[in-house]
């Protein structure tokens, strides 16, 4: 055992550090996390900054853990320490006036939603991993997910953070101020930098007013031309309201509505592209009553091909089953996930290109694409037969190939990690890197914050 | 003259170079400013970036010049170079189906709130020197103003941004996307900065669908407590339409409703409070309905105690003309003005405090008070009958101490520039200011960019 794990062991008792085999254990058991040296549970703010303090000193490199639920290898700790901030998951306090919530970063996003909810307010963040995404996860990334067309990403509803810095300062920037320009807005920095510039432990979060109504539909398109058009009326209509327009394309929408998925097809099979609506209101009554309205005069223009509302709240459940029923993909295992951004009129020929290229060298692939089109985010999940990282990397110079030529971004939200790192500057100039660097070395000289991560030290 | 402003001149043309006595005068035509050394207009983001490759081989610090409307000593530029964008006035282009829209930075904000009109689109940020401020000042200075409740500060609207380093590198992150998690997302860094971390010379917006409609009240509120009760259910209630929830107190209000203001009072004098809510919604019939409707159940609680709705564009305007007509405080010349932020349920107790302490030094003292309530951010601007520098430092030490009893904000929008630096530390802490240290000697080692500005040099 090295002296760094014993100190570590001193520091925070032995029930709080794994190490030898108990550590890699827990790191396979999420997969892809590599064999850390060992696994730290700090129950305080103040034992991270104990914890940073000695591997500072030891020039030990460590990897902020949350929910463990990332998909770009930003979390793997390979032979080095994890900081697992899993325990301190406390609601510290919900100021319903002011309408802030004050947490601790181990806090699950669903515990943060669900307490929100009981005291009348919102918390919209809302995406797959819900259940076991973390606070500190969802701002390291700057998550997305289901509503960012109405509220915004994770950088947008947080108002206040504590981070501490790789020498074990603790910086309390516990804002909970909607507006605040005294100095640098420093939580920018620290937002989505997945974990490289300093470790967060608590945060402000911003609520909102819990929606009175939510109304929600389906519909069928047969023309990729027709939705950016029918997506800047609904927005207009809706009068602010709307808070998602996801298309699913065909293949995908398929694989969630037939056996062995549990969905069945509200609109049936056979158009090019499905698209789930929802907005989220002040008037149960009356909103719904616009709702269909809105949709009624979009229908009559002739660009939707088929229509379902959900007429309950079980319906608008189900409709968001099928959309978040990602799982389905396994059904073509071996799978890779992409996750770029692009302009919305670019994406028809984007998705074409990329099917044609894939299909041409696997014949039998399977491509299945879906995404936050209202955000200009596609994710793409092809299965071509293949898992070895030869073919992932095939697979991959296609995928952001066709990307760079249209000005895209290799992560609209997942983040970089160490999978997407070879293809940074594929959406980020030579300038914008070098400044990257800069940062991450005033921050963290010594680069002992999850190191490698983004990209690779200068 | 001296060797750089020669070769300033030589680089630019005489035209685009004022030094000597006509920089001194482009200084004092906006007051506050200083004696510049020279004022130089780049006309590109080259010559901007050769002006800064030509300041820092000479060590020679730069201010950057934007609409000059600031109103805490960022742009003072004495006895230095002060470099206007105000040449750099272009609208590049709008990208109508992906609502964004791309600008140089001297452009005006009217100019771009008009570009996004005529295209049917909505760029939301307004404020009252909107006539010529630009939106380079708008992003330095993380611009506020009367729409934040709904669709955030100027760092909500901004997607791509274009700067020119300390040493000259043109930093070319023109993003077009809502959602780009590609590594660190360094635009944020420069927004709110004052031009202390880089020359921001081009910006990319994001528009919003018009909205259809627009419905306005002003409301009169005896209770204090009644506020943000009536906030939060008119926020409820509109479902997420509410845009504007401006609270003047009553002598603001008298001011802009008794000659020689030209405004008149839409409900009587003799309340506590006066509330400006605006609603921007999707449907022009239908909104107005609803907004009687959720209006008249509020009325219904007894704690509105007299309203008045606008029936008009023209009358909705007039709303907005006395909440602008800020002017009016020149009655009450020499005055102070300060921009606080604080939370909403301690705005009663501290203008209360601050009020009795000026009074008790300065007996015939007036305070005029009003501000974005929905954002936590008041305006107060006292005239004690003195504008001397003593004056002001006494009331400072007034208006900020019980502000940092609150946890409040010393700049809620305006920023720190010169005026505030003394007060950084009211609203944030010695590690939070050694951090801002750390981050502007990393991206200006020679402390060349508007030095002195949000705090003076380590």
């Amino acid at each position: 055992m090295s002296d760094l794990v014993t100190n570590l062991k001193a520091l925070l008792g032995e029930g709080a550090v794994q190490d030898g085999d108990d550590a890699v254990q827990a790191g396979l058991a999420r997969g892809r996390l590599g064999r850390p040296l060992a696994v730290v549970r700090p129950g305080s703010t103040q034992e991270v900054a104990a914890v940073l303090r000695l591997c500072h000193d030891a020039a030990q490199p460590i990897v902020p853990w949350g929910g463990l639920t990332g998909l770009v290898e930003g979390a793997r700790a390979d032979g080095v320490v994890a900081l697992s901030l899993q325990r301190m998951n406390r609601i510290e306090d919900i100021d319903a006036a002011g309408a802030t919530m004050t947490v601790e970063a181990g806090c699950i996003l669903q515990s943060v939603c669900e307490a929100a909810d009981d005291k009348g307010l919102f918390f919209p963040l809302d995406l797959g991993a819900r259940g076991s995404a973390t606070i500190g996860g969802n701002i390291s990334t700057n998550a997305g997910g289901n509503r960012v067309l109405r509220y915004g990403m994770m950088r947008d509803l947080v108002l206040g953070l504590e981070v501490v810095l790789a020498d074990g300062t603790v910086l309390s920037s516990l804002n909970h101020l909607i507006k605040n320009n005294a100095g640098y807005d420093l939580k920018q920095v620290f937002i989505g930098a997945e974990g490289t510039l300093g470790v967060v432990t608590r945060a402000v979060l911003r609520l909102r007013p819990k929606p009175a109504s939510q109304n929600m539909a389906l519909l069928a398109v047969d023309t990729y031309a027709h939705l950016p058009r029918i997506l800047r009326n609904l927005e207009r209509g809706f009068g602010g309201t709307l808070s998602a327009f996801e298309v699913m394309w065909e293949d995908f929408y398929k694989l969630v509505t037939m056996p062995p998925a549990a969905g069945r097809p509200p609109v049936p099979h056979g158009h090019a592209y499905y698209v789930l609506i929802e907005a989220l209101g002040g008037d149960e009554a009356e909103d719904a009553a616009r709702f269909e309205r809105v949709l009624a005069d979009e229908l009559e223009k002739g660009e939707i091909a088929d229509a379902a509302v959900a007429k309950s709240k079980a319906e608008c459940a189900r409709l968001w089953g099928l959309r978040d029923d990602v799982l389905q993909v396994g059904q073509n295992a071996p799978v890779f996930t992409f996750d770029v951004s692009l302009g919305i009129v670019e994406m028809e020929s984007y998705v074409a290109d990329v099917r044609a290229a894939l299909l041409k060298r696997w014949p039998a692939m399977t491509l299945m694409v879906f995404g936050h089109l209202g955000d200009g985010n596609l994710h793409l999940i092809p299965g071509v037969g293949d898992g070895s990282s030869q073919a992932r990397h095939a697979v991959e110079e296609i995928v952001y190939d066709a990307l760079r030529q249209r000005g895209g971004s290799v992560s609209a939200e997942h983040g970089i990690g160490l999978e997407k790192r070879a293809y940074l500057s594929y959406s980020r100039s030579a300038e914008e890197v070098a400044l990257m660097h800069r940062l991450k070395k005033a921050f963290d000289p010594g680069n002992i914050l999850n190191p490698g991560k983004i990209f690779a030290a200068a």
